[in-house]
């Protein structure tokens, strides 16, 4: 067993980064009591750098402390901040069919259009955990609505924005991931019969189509039927999308009691790592393609801090729920190089994006697509899983 | 004087690695007789990875071929390489109003809508060096059609694939930037007042609205009354597209005989590389903002070759064409970077992607965006330029 599992520190590490470091950095720095919403673009130290407002990261932070105030303690300054967050989004976050706008000013006029659909899911998950915290009623709708219309859109998701002609069609994971996550969020204001049916379509999708049988890992888009295609998007791997999609699928292996699905979450997370480790300079690389060519993305071989969050989580949970001794080297490979790269106890938060070396590559704390949720709810999910696997030591 | 001026040896090596490496290597590699169009992406050996087809580099390369008959030598194989271009785009390129595809199958199917106007801007530009070549006045006539259809997309030119909402307008650099450039392309065949018109214009816009009065250097997007927006659009800085333009002004301040707008158009392109150049490893960023903070760009570290072929072509005809100086040691500067780490004798062509450490990030020749264009109408320019420079030393 390693040392640091021996120690029983990780959950305290976990938790008081989470509650001493993170949330106080969010706090403090991003919300705009006076407009509404969250500033998201944080420099190191957490000047706002840019006041654009990002409705992924809107709802992402709204969820964040609504969970916190359901599960962590009932503080009232974490629910206002929480309804600080819904409100601009009711106010300014919708069109008028009820889609998502990508992105508002400061004041909430909305810059860009609905393009994109994962607005709306981050969007569900906060209304939902925020009627849970509240007991709104108009917000619980609103996340019922809000979630039926996901389902609606799914299989065109991008609209009138959609550039290709069909002719070569592709099917996205990151769908079937997102509803993995979001459909055990809204369990408790859906029918249950609606929930177990987009479960089994997750799990379907997820672990028997964009699972590649052959090599064990995930693939980002596939065909139709299911096949892979020999193109930029068909080659294409997103290691911390595979990693981050088989904790969702442990979550799913617990509530229905399913040894076997965790069991092949854990098996999918060892390899992927395996495949997707910088052997040179450490870190988990950012895109790969399947068959070693150049990929389209320039960023590919950039180190960033979600894919390795999401990946301390699902060795974490992996760990928690099988006790397969061959996950703790990777976790402390994993938590060696995470927490010695991305995190900054003097000013707070972690950096979001380093270059292949290591090296911070943007000096923020916060951006376009780095807001309060993926530090937060793994140091959150981490100290949970810690303090169970503590306690059983 | 620089000693690789004295030598009188510039003008060759430019020339020698336009005809018997850049050339040869597309030659043999990217044409694709059997379906029409070009390969492009091409690994560092030149073998295609990948098939798809992607219409600005199908005119770019077209445009290529054709002008190389048109100025260097009536090479009946280069005009056949030209033609199937050509045919290619005409056969498939196109939808039913006359706008370009962003890419295709490899047999031509369409693959992406016409969402980006610089497809139509390459097509233009191939179309008119072909009829020249050629003498085929269907094919004068389609590029005045693409010209005029250009013009008239130009303020919305994404159509209904804009995702702006407009409420807050910006325009972009990138065409007036392509207009000073196209329009001289398509002299021979469009009505002089048109083509004053068009230059007036360029003029205006690149050197009175995007070139900042007090900094002295270029941005990517103003305010439609032409002032500055503090936001990530608004601060961006692209070096390279600020000096590839400015050796488009000195064409034309050529072709006016203006001497002024030449020295100022050399006054800028000194001024971006003081700005852009990487005092710690060498060669130019890609991306920048104006006020320093991080920019949306993953990838503004990084170094591209077209942005230091462009700048190699900008500062010999700015030297040519002034004599100043203080380009000498910037030339040498620029020359020694861009020959050590992009170009690569063994297997032909120019690397596309360096790390900021100057290390090949993307083992290609050829891909998405880069295809046959930068580094052989850079090796033409220069040829021609040093040719000049030397001729009166």
């Amino acid at each position: 067993m390693l040392d640091i599992l021996k120690h029983r520190t990780l959950s305290k590490q976990y938790k008081d980064t989470l509650l001493k470091d993170v949330i106080p950095f969010w706090e403090q720095n991003s919300v705009d009591f006076e407009n509404g919403g969250y500033y998201t673009c944080l420099d190191n130290t957490g000047n706002v750098f840019e006041k654009d407002k990002f409705m992924w990261l809107q709802g992402r932070q709204a969820w964040m402390f609504s969970m916190l105030y359901n599960k962590v303690e009932t503080n009232e300054k974490w629910l206002e901040i929480a309804k600080n967050g819904i409100d601009f989004i009711v106010k300014n976050g919708m069109d008028a069919e009820g889609n998502f706008y990508f992105s508002t000013t400061e004041e909430g006029e909305a810059l860009v259009q609905p393009y994109n659909i994962f607005s709306d899911c981050f969007a569900a998950m906060a209304f939902s955990q925020y009627a849970i915290a509240s007991g709104d009623e108009s917000i619980k709708k609103l996340a019922v609505d809000t979630y039926r219309s996901i389902l609606k859109k799914k299989d065109n998701s991008k609209g009138i924005y959609e550039k290709s002609t069909g002719a070569r069609p592709l099917k996205s994971f990151a769908l079937p991931m997102i509803l993995s996550n979001l459909v055990l969020e809204l369990e408790d204001i859906l029918p249950k019969e609606e929930v177990e049916k987009t479960i089994d379509f997750s799990i379907h999708e997820v672990m028997e189509v964009f699972l590649d049988k052959e090599s064990g890992i995930i693939y980002e888009f596939v065909k139709p039927d299911g096949s892979l295609e020999d193109s930029f998007n068909g080659r294409l791997l997103n290691p911390g999308h595979g990693i981050e999609a088989m904790w969702f699928m442990i979550d799913i292996g617990i509530r229905r009691n399913d040894q076997s699905l965790i069991q092949k979450a854990t098996d999918t997370i060892l390899k992927i790592l395996e495949y997707s480790w910088d052997s040179e300079f450490g870190g988990i690389l950012y895109f790969m393609d399947a068959k070693g060519y150049p990929t389209q993305q320039l960023e590919w071989d950039q180190k960033l801090w979600w894919v390795h969050l999401e990946t301390l989580v699902a060795l974490a949970k992996a760990y928690e729920h099988t006790q397969r001794e061959e996950l703790l080297p990777w976790y402390q490979k994993v938590h060696d190089y995470s927490w010695s790269h991305f995190s900054d106890p003097e000013n707070g938060e972690w950096y979001g994006y380093l270059n292949r070396q290591g090296e911070v590559l943007l000096d923020l704390k916060g951006g376009k697509w780095k807001g309060c949720f993926h530090v937060p709810r793994a140091m959150y999910q981490c100290w949970k899983s810690f303090e169970n696997i503590e306690s059983k030591l």
